[in-house]
C-alpha cells in the first residue's frame, strides 16, 4: 500500500464530493484524510485535497492519473495526484539572516518537513558552514545593481530543473520580473511585517516609528508585485513602548522562523492550493 | 430549498464518504459544506457532518431520516438529520455572576447563537431584569444544603421538556449525579480555569497561589466527576506577578464569557461530536 | 488617606528618578506605584506615572500641585497630580453597530472603567433604550453631508464642557479637522483593522480581498490624518479561507470591544501617555 | 563608564524607592532603567531591578558594593549588585531531544543570551557534535538506576565550580534531593506541559487523553518537589481533535524551546527574582 494525494480545483457542481469519493472507492483505494472547500455551493469554486492509500499491486501513480484524467475533464478541473513519498525538490536562497535557515535545516533534519533540499544558494558565504554541517549543496553567488541580471542568470541554471518550488528564507534582493517568469514555479518569501502593513525595506524600522502594539511576519507566494502575493500564514506578538527597533528585530526573528517553517511544511505536503490572489490552507 | 445537517460517527471503512456523499446526491440534494474526521482510517471511529440543502417539495426531514436509516443501519451508526431551521432550545443556569449570562443575551439577541432561549434559572434574584429585558422566562430558585434535592427537582421540571441542553453559565452549584441522569441531555459548563488546571474552588485563588504566567477558561460537557468531562473549548490570557486574584478575575470573566459563547455556538449549529470524553469540533 | 496620581513627562537626567520619590517622601506620601520609561538615558525623554497615598490632614491637591510646580519647571516638564477619586469624564459617540457601547456600559457598571459617562450621542435612534437602562442621557442627533457642520456644533455643544474625553464606540462619521481643533481634548477610536493595514471604509472588506490569515482592531487617538493618531492598543484574531467579510465583521467584533476597552481603562487610569505619535501605556 | 544591576528585595515601607534611587544618584550613577514591584504598599515585600552607568574612574563594583551595605542592613534586604559585563555561567543538560539545545546555542551565539556556557552534559552521547561545533565542552556520562548516584555526582564535580546556574533542557531524568542541596544554585527546567496541568512524565500522552484543546509549556525553577517550583515563563499553542499525541510533541516543541530561552534570557539578564514559590519577571 502506498499513499497518494490528489489535489483539485474546478467549478462547484452538485455531486461533486460523491463523484470523487467514488472514483477513490473505485480504484480500490481508502481514504486517509479529505478536506474541502467551496466558495459557494451555488456557482462557486470548489477546492479539496484527499490523501488515500492505494495497491500497487493493481495500480501505480501512473495509472491513477489516466484514471483520473475523464473525470478531471468534466468536472473542467485542475488537479494533480503525487505519491506521497515522492518529495518535492526545495532550492533555499539566503543572504546574512540566517535565522529562517537555520530553523528550516533543523526541523528538515528532524524529518518535519516533507521535502529535499536541492541546494542553498546565498549572495553573502556565510551559510556555507551551516550546509556542509547538513550535507547540502552550497553556492555563493554575489549581487549587485551591475551584476543582478547575471546572478539571477545563474541561479536560474542551478534551480531550474532541479527545484520544485524556492524558498526565500530572509534573502534581502528583489527577484526580477524577468526571474519569475522564467523560473514559473512556486516561490514562497517570509515578509518581517504582518502585510500589508509595512511593505518594502526596513519593516522593523518602519512599525517602530508607526507605534504599534504588535507585529507580525508574513509567508507568502512571490508574484511581481513586491510584497503583495497570496499570503499562506501569518503570526504575530505583542511588543510595547519599551521597544526600539533592534528589540523589534529580536523578538520578529522567533515569528519570522515559525512562519516561514509552517507555510513550507504547508505547502510540502500539498496543503496549499492557490486560488487567486488567496490561498486555501488545509490544516 | 432547505438545509439540513447530517451528524455521524461509525467504525471506518473503505468508501464511507463515498456512500454518505452518493447517498446526498440521490436525494437530490446538494452539499454545502462537509467535515469528516477519523482517528484511523483503518479501524478507527468515523465522523461526519453535512451540511446540504433538499427540495422542500420532493423531502420531508422524515422522509430523509427514514431514507437514511438503512444506510446507517449498515455503517453501524449513531446519526442525526436536523432541519438547520429547527433550532435547539437551551435553558440557562446562572448565579451571582451574569458577564456571561450578559454575553450569551446579547449575542443570541443579535442572532450569533443558532438556539432558542427556553428560560433563565438563578439560585439568585440578580438576573431577573436582564431576562425580562430580553423577554425570556426568569425562575429564581434559592438553593441550600438542606434543599438542594427539592430545588433541583423544581429545575428538572422547568427544563426536563422544554429544552434540548442546558449552559451553567457561571452556575455556582454542583448539580448532582441524580440530576444528570434524570436530564440525560447536554449540560455545557465554563470552568473559570485551563482545565485539567485548578479543579473545583477558587480557580483564580489556587493560579494566584501557584503564580502562574497565563490563566485559562475551559467549556466542558458536565459529567458525574466534577470538572473531567469532554472538553469543547479552552482560552487563555498572560498574567504576570502584578496581578493579583481580583485582577485573574477581572481578566478571566473577558475568557470566561467568550469561550462559553464559542462553545454554546459550536454546540447549537450540531458542529460538536462528543465521543468518549473527548470532543471532535469542526470549525 | 487619598491616592493621587502624578503623571510627568521631560527631558531624561541623572537623578530624576531620586529627586521625584524624594518629592513624594517629603510630602509625607507613600508610594503605591511607580512606572517610568526612558527613550534613551542620555538626552532622551523620561515619562513616569507615580501613584501614591497622601494625607488629607496634611495636603489638599491643590497644595500638592503648588508644592511641585518649582520642580516641575526645574525638571521642564508636563506634568499632572490628580486626585484618583477625581473620575474623568466621558462621553460616547455611537452610530449602528453598539456591541463596543454594550460593551463599555457593562463594564462601566461593574466598575471595571474608572470613568463616569457625561452622555452617549448617536447619528441613530437604536442606543435609547440601553442607555436609558444605564440612566445615561443618550441625544440622537442624525447627521447627512448637508448638516455635518450643525450636528458636529450639537455635538461640541453637549460635550464642551461636560466631559475630559470621547469615546467614538464605532462611531462612523469622520470628525472634521474644525470639531477636532475645538474640542481640544483626547478623543479615542476603534478602528476594525489592524493599523496601519486597512485605512478607512470596510476594512473587514479589505482584509477578505487581500486574503490575510488574521485580523485585527486597533484602539487610537483621533487626530486630523483619518487612523494615524497614536496607537494605544491593539488585538487579533487568526481567521481561514473558510472567513468571508461576514464572518470576518462576527469575529472582529470580539476584538473591536476588547480593544477599545482596554484603552478606555487604561485612559481612564491614567496610564497612557501620550508622546508624539505614540503611546507610553504602563501596565 | 560601566553598567551594574542592582537587585534588592525587602520589606516594604515609604521612602524606600527615594531612599534607594538617591543613593544611586550619590555615587554619581546615571539609572538606564528602574523596575519595582511591591507585592502591598502596607506591609509588603518590595522588589527592585536598577540598571545604572557608574563611573570606573570613581568606583569599582567592590566599592559600590561596600557602599551600598549599610542602606542594605537598614532596609533588612536581600540585595546584589552586579557588573552588567560579568556574565552568568551556565551548564546545559540534554537527553536525547536536542530541539531547546539547538536553540539556546543559535541564540548564545547570535548574542541573544546574555551568559558564558560553560559545558553541555547529556546521559547521551548525540549532542556531542553540535557542542563541538560551538566549541563548548561536551561530556557524556550515562546513567540508570545503579548509578544514578554516581553520576550525579560527576555532574556535581564539573559543575560546582565552573557554573552559576543550570539549565534542564529536555534532561529526562530528575535530580536528586541530595544533588539539588550540593549543588544549591538556580536550576531552570522545561516541562513540557502547561502546570499544573499533567505533572510527571508523558506530559502530550496525558493532554491527548484529556482532550484539551491548548497545550502548553513551562519554565520552572527546580524544587525538590517534581514540576512544582517557581514558574519564570509559561506559553500555549492551540490544539484540536486532529492532533495525535505525535502531532502535540511536534507543536509542542516550538513552545518548548521558545519558553525556555525566554526564561534563560530573563534570567541571565537578573531580570527574575524569585520569592516563595513565584517569580517577579521585570520584562
Amino acid at each position: 500500500m502506498q499513499s497518494a494525494i490528489l489535489l483539485i480545483q474546478c467549478p462547484d457542481t452538485a455531486g461533486i464530493v460523491a463523484k470523487l469519493s467514488n472514483w477513490v472507492f473505485q480504484q480500490g483505494a481508502n481514504i486517509i484524510r479529505s478536506d474541502q472547500y467551496s466558495t459557494d455551493p451555488s456557482g462557486g469554486q470548489f477546492f479539496m485535497r484527499l490523501e488515500f492509500y492505494f495497491d500497487v499491486a493493481q495500480h501505480s501513480i501512473e495509472s491513477l492519473r489516466d484514471g483520473f484524467t475523464a473525470l478531471g475533464e468534466t468536472l473542467k478541473a485542475t488537479w494533480s495526484i503525487r505519491e506521497k513519498s515522492d518529495k518535492l525538490r526545495m532550492g533555499i536562497l539566503v543572504s546574512q539572516h540566517d535565522h529562517c535557515l537555520y530553523d528550516l535545516l533543523y526541523h528538515w533534519r528532524s524529518q518535519e518537513i516533507d521535502a529535499d533540499i536541492a541546494c542553498i544558494i546565498s549572495n553573502h558565504p556565510d551559510s556555507k558552514d551551516i550546509a556542509k554541517m547538513h550535507g547540502i549543496p552550497f553556492y555563493h553567488l554575489p549581487v549587485n545593481a551591475d551584476t543582478k541580471a547575471q546572478q539571477e542568470n545563474d541561479v536560474l541554471k542551478l534551480v531550474q530543473d532541479k527545484t520544485d518550488f524556492l524558498v526565500l528564507a530572509r534573502y534581502m534582493q528583489i527577484l526580477s520580473a524577468d526571474f519569475l517568469q522564467r523560473y514559473n514555479k512556486d516561490i514562497i518569501n517570509i515578509h518581517h511585517s504582518f502585510l500589508p502593513s509595512f511593505i518594502g525595506a526596513n519593516p522593523y524600522r518602519q512599525a517602530y516609528e508607526r507605534g504599534v502594539k504588535i507585529i507580525g511576519a508574513t509567508a507568502h507566494y512571490v508574484t511581481e508585485i513586491l510584497d503583495d502575493g497570496p499570503i499562506i500564514e501569518q503570526m504575530v506578538e505583542r511588543v510595547s513602548h519599551l521597544d526600539c527597533p533592534n528589540s523589534l528585530k529580536r523578538k520578529g526573528k522567533h515569528i519570522e522562523k515559525r512562519t516561514l517553517l509552517k507555510a513550507v511544511a504547508a505547502h510540502s505536503e500539498h496543503r496549499v492550493i492557490r486560488y487567486g490572489n488567496k490561498t486555501i490552507v488545509f490544516e
